[in-house]
C-alpha cells in the first residue's frame, strides 16, 4: 500500500508532524482535522485523506490523539532515530549550515564535511574537521551517511551529486540554485530563497499594479462623462 | 486574465526563467517544450499549458525563443528591477542571510537589517548596521522595503510578521520553522531544511525495509520450498 502514497501527501506529513509536536508540548491532547486544517491552512478533508493513507486515526466526531497520531507520523517518516548527513562545500553557506542550529533536535547530524580547497581541507569548523572530496566515498560508508547537502557553486552542483549518487547517498539536500539530474531512487529537495522570492514577487507586483489601473480607469470614466 | 493564474503555476515559472537563463548564457536560441520538460522534470504538455496562460509564447514545431520567451517570464514575475527587502533577526542564521552571495545577481537587496537585543543594535553586519525593531515601520517607509525576511526563533515568528504586515510588507520570506497566520493579500514562503529532510526520510527508510522485506520472503519461499 506505502508504496502508492503520492510524493504530494508526503510532503505534507512533517507539516502535519511539526504541529502535532508543539500541540502537544502546550499540553493539548485531541485535535480535530478541522482545526488541525485552521493552522496549517489545508482544508479539513484533504488531512483526513491524507491520513487515510496509513490506516485509521482518530473517530468520527471525536478528534485525532495528539500524542498518537504523532507517534504514527514519527515511526512512518523515519523521524524517531538519527541521521548522518555529509556537507560538500564548505564556503561561507556551508559554514552556516554545519552551524545551524536546527537541524540537531529533530535527529539530522552534519556527520563530515568535504571541499576540494587545499585552504580549507584540514581546517576545523565548529566540531568537523574539512576532508578533501576525493574522501567522501570511503567516510559515507564508514560512517553510515544517508544524506548528502550540496552548498558549491551551481557549476559544481551537478558533478557533487554524481559522486554522492556513486557512493550510495539516496537523499540530497541541495543548495545550489540549479536542478540536477539523479537516477529514480534518489530524492532531491531544492532549497532555494530566490526562487521562493521570485514566486512572491509577481503578487507584489500586481497589486501595485492594480490601484494604478483602477485610477486609470477612473480618469478614463470621468473623461467619458464629461465629454 | 492573470488574476486567475493558480499559484502552483506562478511557483513554477522562476523555475522556467532560472533554466532559460542559463541556456541563454550558454549561447541556445530555441528550446522544445521536450527539451525544456526534460531538463525540469516536469512534462512538454505541463510547461505548454503554464505558459499559455500568459498568451502564446513559440509556435507548433518550432519550440521557444528562448530570449524572448526569458523576457516575457522576468516582465510578469517582475524580475526585471531590484527589490529591497527587510531582515528580522539578526543571529547566526540572519548573519548568513545578509551574506548570501545569491540574492544580489538576482536583484534582491538586503536594505535593512533588525533585531531586539541591546548588544546587536547599532553593531554593523556587512554593510549594514542592526537597526532596534522599534524603527521597523518607519525604515519599511523611507526605504521602500517591499520583502520581509523572518530570521528569528519560531515562538517570536507569528508576533514579528504581524510588524512587517501592519508595516505595509507583502511578501515574507520565513526561515522560523513555524506556519504563520496572515491577511490574505499577503504572501509568506517557508524556508525550512528540517522540513525538506523530513520529506526524503520517508523514502530511505521504505528503501531500507524493501531490501530485508524480499530476504524475508526469500527465506520463508526457501523454508516453504524445503518443508
Amino acid at each position: 500500500m506505502a508504496s502508492q502514497i503520492p510524493e504530494v501527501v508526503i510532503l505534507r506529513l512533517p507539516l502535519y508532524a511539526r504541529t502535532l509536536a508543539a500541540l502537544r508540548d502546550s499540553g493539548q491532547e485531541v485535535i480535530s482535522s478541522h482545526e488541525l486544517g485552521g493552522k496549517l491552512h489545508i482544508t479539513p478533508a484533504q488531512i483526513r485523506k491524507d491520513l487515510s493513507y496509513f490506516g485509521k486515526f482518530g473517530k468520527q466526531g471525536r478528534g485525532y490523539n495528539i500524542k498518537r497520531l504523532l507517534e504514527e507520523l514519527q515511526q512512518i517518516l523515519g523521524l524517531n532515530r538519527e541521521w548522518s548527513m555529509a556537507l560538500v562545500g564548505v564556503g561561507r553557506l556551508g559554514r552556516a549550515i554545519i552551524g545551524y542550529g536546527g537541524f540537531a533536535p529533530q535527529g539530522f547530524r552534519v556527520v563530515a564535511a568535504f571541499d576540494t580547497s587545499p585552504e580549507l581541507v584540514g581546517t576545523q569548523v565548529e566540531h568537523l574537521i574539512v576532508q578533501d572530496i576525493a574522501e567522501l566515498g570511503a567516510t559515507i560508508k564508514e560512517k553510515s551517511v544517508n544524506i548528502g547537502i550540496v552548498a558549491v557553486p551551481a557549476s559544481h552542483a551537478q558533478e557533487v551529486i554524481n559522486v554522492l549518487v556513486s557512493s550510495g547517498v539516496k537523499a540530497i539536500l541541495n543548495y545550489a540554485p540549479v536542478v540536477v539530474k539523479v537516477p529514480e531512487d534518489v530524492r532531491v529537495r531544492e532549497i532555494d530563497p530566490v526562487l521562493a522570492l521570485q514566486s512572491m514577487t509577481y503578487y507584489i507586483k500586481k497589486a501595485k499594479e492594480r490601484p494604478a489601473e483602477a485610477a486609470t480607469r477612473s480618469r478614463q470614466k470621468r473623461a467619458a462623462l464629461s465629454s
